[in-house]
């Protein structure tokens, strides 16, 4: 997606112009704000203090302070769990899987676990974290895609699945069975998913 | 594992004896509180009420709140999660992952989520999840067991990880990714696990 900032040689944008610079302003201070003060403390004020962008701007956009905090705990997902790409399906979602598993370990993860548990169950709040979640597994995908294209998973089948799978078992280890998500003890998890059978 | 009591046509218990109906009393009695007042409200003084089993004794077995309740919690998750028996591999797991999505959804395993995530770390509270955990998979391994029986299923493979797999996925559909856990929904993730590719 070349955009006029791309051709200039300046940092890529995901939008084009002032309203994106906007928005990265604000996820970005409110990222900030989650991480130095955790998800209770985090108030619109300081976000607009920290971003300089005005309050009434902030609310004028995400609605609610729940639209904004959503958002950039997404983007704390997606800078926390580095996608590999290391030439190998099962290395790369091991790695993958592993990286997710320290990050939801953590006491950011855990608040933000929290944080999801408490939004409303109204179909518009709904809607919106399915249309995240969606897009985030896309990265994920992306995992099988490029085994596809190295012959080495048939590009029919549906990932998205397995996906659920994996990153469920990554769940379900670290917040309810309290087992390790290190890459020793997942990479049989990732090959029995795959079946991937002893040999 | 037969008893004196089995053998007199008496109800079977897990354990011989008064010790057994003591902590079944006190299990029953714990439960209805959790179902009737919840967790934040469950009381051992209720407790020893409802049972007719002294506080003392109560915490002489059982040594704090949170352990009675973790004991009640997994006595829940068995009484409101059947482990399907069709003849079918795939719609015995479809059914009891359903079934165990729908419980999920409830209002007292949300709480009873809550409850989990607000133990202490501690590697004593530990042990005794993963031990309570690794009993109530073992339920779960007997719908593959019966599979092998039947030459559903290769006997040869562990099971273990496919149902972290599945029910890891289940968790992750209904608190986090609010997907729905019906059947129809639900049989698609099973055959993707199983390796049942569409024919």
């Amino acid at each position: 997606m070349s955009t006029d900032a791309e051709q200039s040689g300046a940092p890529r944008r995901r939008q084009g112009g002032r309203s994106a610079r906007v928005r990265d302003a604000v996820v970005a201070a409110t990222v900030a704000e989650l991480e130095e003060s955790g998800y209770d403390k985090l108030g619109i004020a300081a976000v607009a203090a920290r971003s300089g962008v005005h309050e009434t701007s902030i609310y004028r956009r995400w609605k609610t302070r729940d639209g904004l905090v959503a958002e950039a705990t997404f983007a704390l997902f997606e800078r926390n769990i580095a996608v590999a790409d290391r030439g190998s399906l099962v290395e790369d979602l091991t790695a993958t899987m592993s990286a997710a598993g320290r990050y939801l370990d953590s006491p950011l993860a855990r608040a933000a676990l929290q944080f999801g548990l408490g939004l409303p169950r109204d179909a518009d709040t709904t809607r919106e974290l399915r249309a995240r979640w969606s897009a985030r597994f896309q990265a994920f995908e992306q995992i099988f895609e490029r085994a596809a294209a190295r012959g080495e998973w048939p590009a029919e089948v549906d990932s998205r699945p397995l996906l659920q799978a994996l990153i469920g078992a990554v769940y379900l280890r670290v917040h309810v069975l309290r087992e390790p998500v290190t890459p020793k003890h997942l990479r049989p998890l990732v090959e029995a998913v795959l079946a991937v059978r002893p040999h």
